[in-house]
């Protein structure tokens, strides 16, 4: 085996061949063969053991965790599995990331969206879901699951305990499947607001819920500190979801073979690093949360320079990678707009990259309230560009606003 | 960047790492980063040269490549986008590959079963392809596709250049799209019997076939010499599609970000090995033709040991990597099957796994004529244990004949 070559150590960290030799041990056949539909079991027991560590020691079965070329194919095994025809629908945030109204629309579902209320921080209003999912059901829609994105995808809040266990509430009584869409995990930056899974608030809330409502939730190597979206590797926990189900489940992951091994192995690097109290592991400890820290700082900075424009507010990105600022375009803007046959949103973003080069996407490519226009921006451009790609925008603002102004 | 180490020389050939150098710059932000959705544009292009050079200088268009998790995406991309409700209805041969069946399933569309011919070596009726597209048409279905499987999984038959030129015409007059699932291509073991390609066929038989039939060929590493299954890489080309449809194609794959990057490098070792001449590419020609010739001597010597056996027929394994062979099962036989609960094939190859160990498939895993009872094996096994495997087969066919011969 070339591990055994001793020109493998003057290249790697002992502790690094050692935890290669682990993963090639789960899988027997080597990574170039097929592993189990599912994943394989040793990695599967290891995302297991990162569960219930997250979660205070809520236990958490290997069985129930199926590793995925990312979240997406994960995404779309269960609203392919929840979706028999068109009169099913799927309760879906607005603003949303696209791969949901994507993949309902292939599935030939409906997309039932619901407002985040962004004056309240992007939070959700757990009484007019209740509303809403009534009079979808009164409409002759048979309402299967609601997705929720936390950290929210393109609104950056992280959900309370006490709101996570309002829409468990609702869950149960409206018999739906949760979708709990929680790759932005270790994406936290506000110390008042740390990630909460939605997994442990179902079991501290005691029965009737803790047993029933039914809970699937997602995660990736692609976001956090790990980053490795390239890879496409990722699971799904799936809780309280009947045995034929699971068979279902089971059988679906297996039509694509299985997911790509070396995803499989950076899904067990993120889940379990090097050993507590190795050199590697503090090494690695440094690395995580200085990556993580410098995100912080960077969603800090970008709410702040959007808050300082004239015509531009933003909530605070507590999770995530994103900022989602809204437009307060002046009616002379929204006449221009129109008049170029175009949204104001998608007039405002097309006019920022050609005069500075800043790439965003129009707030209507994920969803808005009608009559508001947002832009979608992430917080990934490093430091020492992000004071300028700021300073640019805000220039860029303040030119817009005197053009325009009444 | 470790590649630059010089402990790397000790333990990789010149030729590998000037190799991985050339796959790192096709990922200008590293295998870690999302790649274009249909794959790295230098290995896409790599990918159209193999088809050129392959297909004898017909061109391929690296615009027309996607690169895929192995070739199950492609074949999920593909029949989504051609499905659009249950109105919509797949030829696809018998036996079959259930990777055609459950996704046609899951899309919501009908499967049209064409029954390959087994006196005519698995072969293709192209005549009664015809009788079958005009029945479903008046029955209200609306053919979109053809699938074909060439070399044939799991019936081994390599179609010959004037099968597949009618199966063109055959599409171009019914105006169905023809789906060649060509991912045995390099599995070839009759010299009589090589693979054409189906552009290849389609090229050669000139207007008004050339530029008008749509045809998409799917091909992975999961097969052939290569046999990288779980890295999951493969391509697609496509051939003739409308460019308002291969838009569309671009954002269905869009939805999954990317395929997974280290497939990707797996797919350009597949279609670029190493520079011709170099001793690095003589070792890889001997290894690679070593694999696919030690098949070869599996495929014959599965074949004769089945025929050889009373109450078995089996046709050449021609291509791919398994044998289809058809039991011919005394009367007393069917009717201790049928005393059991179970279908003739499955009753037998249950025990046929309790009594020797060796795991086969039912046919009616794979569909078959009614009346007709096969098996399904692989060629696999390696060579010092296939004559002992097929020895046991033989062993436990002639006691099975035995106690219920009439």
């Amino acid at each position: 085996m070339l591990l055994d070559n001793p020109a493998v150590g003057t290249l790697f960290q002992a502790e690094a061949i050692t935890r290669a030799r682990t993963l090639l041990s789960y899988f027997p056949g080597g990574v170039g063969a097929y592993s189990d539909s599912r994943g394989a079991p040793g990695i599967r027991q290891e995302v297991a053991d990162f569960i219930e560590a997250r979660d205070g020691g809520v236990p958490s079965d290997p069985a129930n965790i199926f590793l995925t070329d990312g979240a997406s194919p994960a995404v779309k095994y269960i609203l392919n599995a929840l979706i028999r025809d068109g009169r099913d629908g799927i309760l879906v945030p607005i603003p949303q990331y696209p791969l949901y109204s994507a993949t309902i629309q292939l599935a030939g579902g409906q997309l039932l969206g619901y407002g985040l209320v962004e004056a309240d921080g992007w939070g959700l209003d757990v009484p007019a879901l209740r509303v809403q999912a009534v009079a979808a059901r009164a409409a002759g829609t048979a309402v299967r699951a609601l997705v929720f994105i936390n950290p929210g995808n393109p609104t950056g809040q992280c959900l309370p305990a006490d709101a996570l266990a309002d829409l468990i509430k609702f869950a149960y009584e409206e018999k739906v499947v949760l979708m709990a869409d929680e790759v932005y995990q270790e994406n936290t930056y506000d110390p008042a607001r740390p990630f909460v899974s939605a997994k442990k608030v179902l079991a501290g809330l005691g029965e009737p819920f803790a047993s029933s409502v039914e809970l699937v939730s997602f995660h990736t190597v692609s976001k956090g500190s790990t980053g490795e979206c390239g890879l496409r590797g990722g699971y799904m926990e799936a809780v309280n979801i009947l045995p034929a189900t699971m068979d279902e489940l089971y059988k679906i992951s297996s039509i694509n073979l299985c997911p790509n091994t070396m995803g499989q192995a950076a899904v067990s690097l993120m889940v379990a690093g090097p050993p507590a109290g190795t050199e590697a592991a503090k090494a690695y400890e440094a690395t995580r949360s200085g990556t993580i820290v410098s995100y912080q700082r960077r969603a800090k900075a970008v709410a702040l320079a959007f808050n300082a424009c004239e015509g531009v507010s933003c909530n605070a990105t507590e999770g995530a990678m994103y900022a989602f600022p809204r437009l307060n375009l002046p009616p002379k803007a929204l006449a221009a707009a129109k008049a170029a046959g175009k949204s104001p949103d998608t007039w405002y973003c097309l006019q920022l990259v050609e005069e500075t080069g800043i790439l965003t996407v129009p707030g209507s490519g994920f969803g808005q309230e009608p009559g508001t226009f947002h832009l979608r921006t992430t917080i990934l451009p490093s430091e020492d560009r992000l004071g300028k790609m700021m300073a640019d925008f805000a220039a860029f603002q303040a030119k817009l606003m005197d053009a325009y102004r009444e």
